[in-house]
């Protein structure tokens, strides 16, 4: 599982009708909306590589009321949850 | 459950061992080594706000290793998954 | 009592407008016109957590005139007044 | 009554210590540890525009652990409350 | 006297008529177009805090042309000039 | 006459010191001890372009306690008062 | 062979058409879209410095949907790969 | 001879245009597009300090395609080139 | 392939030595010194995901005379040439 | 002649002392100490490409006092002066 976290700005009105057109894209498990300069934060977990560029600029950047996104992406997770068959759920194959 | 969203400078050549740090606090329920300006974020889930407090200026920051940290507290979580009930078992009563 | 600090810019020429339409809004005890690269400071003093949501990305950034916000959220307060008795009066239930 | 707000950087593993010391300095009335980008955000109110000078660069500044201040002025406060009789009561004469 | 420097922004192409704007207004008492990131510095000279609020976004913030402003208040003024005599003559009441 | 206005960093407990030695130097007219991201202003103000560089980097960026400087000359000066004559009695010939 | 890296912001939602249209331009060897403030990142590999002009601020900062260029040209280039022989089949002479 | 740097944006598809318009001003000698987060630099070199307030905000900054500019002074020249024959020729008496 | 773009601040006079260090780990194909705010640019290429934490994080950063590092990690690329079959040679199986 | 525009920031108190030492390196044309938040601006002019490396991470970077250096190579020049003429004759073989 790869994981992306998008911090996302919106237009400042739309908060929350952006996050919930966000997190119902394939790929985002869940949508935070945020303190700070940034709006949102989504986090983005995928089977493979090549679906990030399918979820991230193909589909979530085109979400109207998104003004900018900025992507990080986990080089490796740590954690003592077994994230993997959590979030695997509700993923694409 | 309140979330927040830490992102964190290490030292240039201790990201991995500050993440194992890191993730064994409680209240962190997973650590991204990630790409871009920082090097780590944490997610930190905890029942009340006081905890908050206690985690992130009373430990975190105190991880040697550790050279900056800012947070970003969840305003509201967006999620088809129940993050509650996933994420509650490794919390601190 | 959970204390935000939200930092505004607006329109260059409605300042005052703006934080006369902010400090009238639930859940905003006070209002600062400030000098520096913000225009306005909100302080949100609210009872739980979740009314953070309604009141900053859910009113108070929907205010005409708000261009941008960025909230800083208390982890802990230190004072010697009573705060919690000042301001708890203005609070909505 | 005028009002500073301090935003401070403090040594990272400080931040509580730091809080406790300037909390206690004739002038500040409240002291908040935050969320993002500053460690402290110190709310500074004073009878007379030439405090300011003794209060913040005068003692605020040389408290040990502090790395950094920015300081903001009030040009105007809105607010239903009566800060000015709330505040002035730990105020120096 | 309470002295605040004003930075300011304007269109590219009206840096000298909105400076001939705002130095015909009371309480300011030079302006000067510079080098660097601002196109403007207003220098304001009141006999009190109050009367800030009715020259920078009262009125300054207001003229045709300005985009942004940036204001810093002098804590302390360090001078072998009597300012106080020179630029009072030009100050209301 | 041509005028600078130099923004200075200075050590953090040490604002006031480099204000005084700084206000002693030949060609400056006047310094505030400031709100916002800098500490300092310095006005300095010579007869001819070349005493600039032996005031500002020949002599200011030297005073013990200056971190950093950011110098912004004045292509016009705007003003009601005859500062010419106000500040050449304190200039060097 | 010269090697210059630009950095490119393309409206929010055409990450995918501009980078189709720059990568069809003489002298660019590679587009890759990318994780961060950036949306695209060109390699730009030409025989002559003159080149550049043309193939940058000449041709790329014009393709439709193009907001920001921000190009790094590279001082020398350390490689295990003989990348003269790759790349220069397709630059034009 | 007194020298300023102007670091210029300009709109995005106009970078050649604006550098053919403003080397024709008097008092600019040279003009280069540049790489990195501007698009031009021009060297602006004039007899006396009043004329830089001609030259760059009275007419540089209203050249058609002008976003933004940036100006730095010279305090000091050091070259072993004889800069003040080679260019005087250009200038305005 | 997977491609990872990381931009790297060097102590200042190490530029050189630091390019020829890194240039040598497995999964680095290119190495450029470039202008601009960064030192050097490495471009790293693996074949799966896990790698880049091995190579980033765990090996390039830890190179001495990296101060900092930004990774930008490629969505999609786009191409005329086979870099595949270019880079894959080099690369660790 | 490829031109190569070097912004510097030195040690706080030895500007002019840097300057002298990188006037002297073979490339360099001129150098200024300047206004704003860099403190000297170098010009380096050469024949080839390549010596680029060579002037500046090769030796300007290695001048003792030099904090930081960010160069931005000119694409292309505009000028009414024959500026090849001039500056080639302080220019290596």
């Amino acid at each position: 599982m790869i994981t992306a976290i998008v911090l996302i700005q919106t237009e400042v009105d739309q908060i929350n009708e952006v996050a919930e057109a966000i997190v119902k894209l394939d790929g985002v498990s869940e949508v935070y909306s945020i303190t700070g300069d940034h709006d949102l934060l989504a986090m983005v977990r995928v089977r493979h590589h090549d679906e990030l560029a399918e979820v991230i600029p193909g589909r979530l950047n085109k979400v109207p009321g998104v003004v900018h996104t900025d992507t990080h992406i986990a080089f490796r997770t740590y954690s003592r949850h077994d994230l993997e068959s959590v979030f695997s759920l509700g993923m694409p194959d």
